[in-house]
């Protein structure tokens, strides 16, 4: 994989604006919503950028098309691998089908079966993998030694960056006087993206990560000034359970995230449900964590105006029935 | 009421389109969604004007802002009065509210928790009723008696036709070239409006009704050429227990309505889980049975682009999760 290696690991507001335009064919421009029932729970004016709307249901398409877009053409028809809990995997299998690719995804076998059945269907092939005992990374490399694939890796690379950056791009493109940014953390790939896009529309942007209180690794890794690995984190939000933020991505999180809050599960599923029963939107419990942290008081009571990435809208029935 | 009664019980497009601009500070022009799973699920392709993020979040402030914007500047502060199995109390009293003046609220004890409590939490009185054994409307016709209150009709009134008319008024404006307009039918309130404004925008139009096969009142009473009454439908899709047809809107079904289709609970459930997962929006079961028609191929097979009204969202959870 040549090109992967010599692109510079910096990511620019014109790689985002780029990748804006080359994902156009099969990204969605995802609607914002404002609730004032939201608002007023909350005491904050929060915007929604509705990625539950996107392509394949979260934000993945975004980063994985602009990638699996970029590759060289030569190295096209041996296809794409990537690991993933499952979004990025559909979001990969979807770029790949575009294409007429082949695409191999490494799941782990506890994903959401909505996650593992809708990557099927886009004529993807599936490795299971164990969360808690196999190494993903390391059978996603393998399958790449040997079929000559392209690893499209879940986050921490900067086309992936940049790809997920337009989610913000897009946001205050369509809210331009927003005090602050909201996002999920997962391996830092939307949030740093995002980050890159909203401080250089709005310098003075506040920039808010959020993670499930049992995925803290990216609020322990800021407060260290490192990158921390947690244990496999066991939280509802199965988009959230990297370990480790990246190698790529931790320095810009650094730059630009002011700080992490953190929402218990017990949380998570109190926004999914006001999400779904108040502005009758489905949100994964991933992508709920920017709305748990508003709805439970955990960010600055400052702040006016807010933009929250609602990331992804893939849940089992049968889980959103149990909350 | 002496305005009500001089009001000509013949509705036309006009009427519709004054309404339009009536209830335009109240009434949110709703998105109207395509999806292509569902497409293909359905074999046809469908436009969904999505009621269940309107103000309210049913169809009803439509016809409930229009009446209530239209009642004699003097007769005002007597409020109003209204009765409904929860989305019309709703709307009646978000407009009443938005006026400043009292309203009051006749529901059947056995309404969804959360129309009751969306209905309270907007300051509107509520007078519980037994849908088996009492009679709604001459509770909130002594309720009109004695406080000199309007009484707001959920459905039979040239003025919520009008209204409710709106609807089918904005997704023809977005979505021109429909070869058909389907709607549920409860009172008929919501399917006669619509036909109006479709018939009129596009007089080939076919218009389908879709009521549950427990609350086939319309059906019914379209095949005798007369009223017929049910006994208290018990479905699922509680907005649309009305046992008949309106005495004036049931002229306007039989002029439009080329059919009526019934779908069964299990196909309604099965519609809301599939709006819910897929297209990541909350769905009620009765705004659900024009998904569930198509879905379920009740629709006439030659159609092409089908315009579905989502009628409304409000379902509790605790219900949902049971489906």
């Amino acid at each position: 994989m040549p090109a992967i290696e010599i692109v510079p690991s910096e990511v620019t507001f014109d790689d985002i604006h780029k990748a804006s335009e080359r994902i156009r064919p099969i990204a969605k421009r995802t609607p914002v919503m404002h609730s004032r029932g939201f608002d007023a729970e909350a005491k904050v004016a929060a915007f929604f950028k509705c990625e539950n709307f996107q392509t394949g249901g979260a934000f993945k398409i975004r980063g994985a098309s602009n990638f699996v877009y970029s590759i060289p053409e030569a190295d096209l028809p041996r296809g794409v691998v990537a690991f993933s809990s499952g979004n990025h995997a559909q979001a990969v299998a979807i770029a790949a089908r575009s294409l007429g690719i082949p695409a191999t995804l490494v799941m782990p076998t506890d994903a959401p079966r909505s996650k593992l059945e809708a990557t099927r269907a886009q004529g993807a092939k599936i490795v299971e993998y164990d969360r808690f005992r196999d190494d993903r990374a390391a059978i996603g490399a393998r399958i790449a030694a040997e079929t000559g694939a392209t690893l499209v890796p879940p986050f921490d690379h900067p086309w992936i960056i940049a790809g997920q950056g337009t989610a913000a791009l897009e946001l205050l493109e369509e809210v331009p006087d927003l005090d602050a940014l909201v996002a999920p953390i997962g391996g830092g790939g939307l949030m740093s993206g995002c980050s890159i896009a909203a401080k250089h529309l709005r310098p003075r942007i506040r920039v808010i990560g959020v993670e499930p209180e049992k995925g803290n690794d990216a609020f322990l890794s800021l407060a260290a000034g490192k990158r921390v690995e947690v244990p496999p984190p066991d939280t509802i939000a199965d988009g959230l359970r990297t370990p480790v933020p990246g190698a790529i991505t931790f320095p810009i999180l650094q730059r630009n995230v002011e700080r992490v809050v953190l929402v218990s599960d017990d949380e998570i599923r109190a926004a999914v449900k006001f999400l779904l029963t108040r502005l009758k939107i489905l949100v994964e419990p991933s992508g709920a964590v920017g709305a748990a942290a508003a709805l439970f008081g955990k960010l600055p009571a400052e702040l006016g105006r807010v933009g929250i990435v609602l990331s992804g809208g893939n849940v089992d029935f049968d889980l959103l029935a149990g909350f």
